[in-house]
């Protein structure tokens, strides 16, 4: 299985994402937050690339069963019902509703991956059903880390250390031959230097540390525990879900490859 | 002394390096190239964005002194003098002369770094020249590292590890406090984990193969030997040049900050 990898989403094109297999990893905290929201019982979670998207795409939809989440700076945007915290998403805020998602970088690497024949989205919170999918469909994958793009190196070092973590617990399979791009070894590298304790590393991370300072430190301790959330959201159509019985342990929706 | 840094020069806008310090890192093989041309003794290097831009150029110059040299898929382009191995640019072939210069990846960082107050060329063969000129400007700067656009990734494992050996280099110069963007804190990590055989980091990269197996395998080794070719070059205007008596371990030329 040959495992690529992008530092951030920076320059990339959905074209390129075509019939790829693709991981989605935005740590702090897009990733996360969507696993928490349809790990509480959200409905579905529908990424767009910006905020008119999500403004125009919740106007033609029922009111009562649609909210507005995401972020800019890290903060609520005007006119949404839900910032960018998991604490947020909780099972009496959420339960049964369709969420309209925009954030910076996260869900604009979703949106990217609309033309993928799967994604998946992964954190630190989900990892191991994250590697049980990707061991399971048995095929190439691209983790494309979301990165921050608010910076001209694009990079994130939580999104980049998951994202090794990921090719850790797979070269660790029985009977699994890895074939790595060279950013995928240096991501694997980043895990075995900074993963001995993830909850440093976010702390001491650029945007762990301007999450901390603007009142989001929570989060931090919530994004690094480990397979806490054990669920898999995999994106069918234009929205993220769960399969009905997801929580039940059972087999995320796997397209397979035209042969 | 503020240091980040960039895997890839794909998404870099000329206007964000506008009155930064920039060293661009292009190992295999521009910056290499370019830093071995000039020690040879051409003139002056004119880093162009594409094949067009170094043929309207070099068609207004004299014929005589000026050369085309480049690549693309790492072979020599028509109708150009000389292709982008170090190897080619002795002095028998280069001295004296103006070389217009494209490469796929390294030239357009150089072309993209023309508003940067100073930009100087880094690879292994000329590394303690670059920490030594960035330890005397003494300020804040950007290490680029050219990557390889050709991927979605556009990371190259090579000029990540080069970028890492410049923060480690700074690292341990006395009275230097550095302060590390995420990305320069996991350039050092690989650098800490792959540099411990440079020769072998090159040899087994994505880059470093494909150039063996289209019989650039001596590059690779060229590549590898630190501090070989100890000389700076800056770019002055639209040239990439020597100090008149840098062979002779002069200063290079260095615009301080407007204060």
């Amino acid at each position: 299985m040959k495992i690529d990898l992008t530092f951030s989403v920076n320059n990339i094109d959905e074209l390129q994402l075509r019939d790829k297999n693709v991981v989605v990893i935005d740590v702090l905290r897009a990733s996360t937050t969507v696993i928490a929201a349809l790990h509480n019982g959200a409905r579905e979670i529908i990424p767009v690339s910006n905020i008119e998207s999500a403004v125009k795409i919740s106007g033609s939809l029922f009111g009562d069963v649609t909210l507005r989440g995401g972020e800019r700076g890290g903060k609520m945007i005007q006119g949404f019902n839900l910032g960018n915290s998991p604490l947020e998403y909780t099972e009496a805020s959420i339960k049964g509703k369709s969420i309209i998602y925009s954030t910076t970088n996260g869900s604009i690497a979703m949106w990217k991956s609309r033309f993928a024949r799967n994604m998946v989205v992964g954190a630190f919170v989900n990892l191991s059903k994250v590697t049980e999918f990707l061991s399971k469909t048995n095929e190439d994958a691209l983790v494309m880390c979301a990165g921050d793009s608010s910076e001209p190196n694009g990079f994130s070092l939580e999104d980049a250390v998951c994202g090794g973590m990921v090719v850790q617990q797979l070269s660790q399979m029985k009977n699994m031959e890895l074939e790595l791009s060279d950013s995928a070894r240096a991501a694997h590298t980043l895990y075995k230097s900074f993963g001995r304790s993830i909850q440093k590393m976010l702390k001491d991370s650029a945007h762990g540390k301007y999450l901390a300072g603007i009142g989001y430190k929570e989060d931090i301790q919530y994004s690094a525990q480990v397979d806490s959330l054990p669920v898999l959201p995999i994106l069918s159509g234009s929205a993220l879900k769960l399969k009905k019985d997801e929580k039940r342990a059972a087999e995320p929706e796997i397209t397979p490859a035209v042969k």
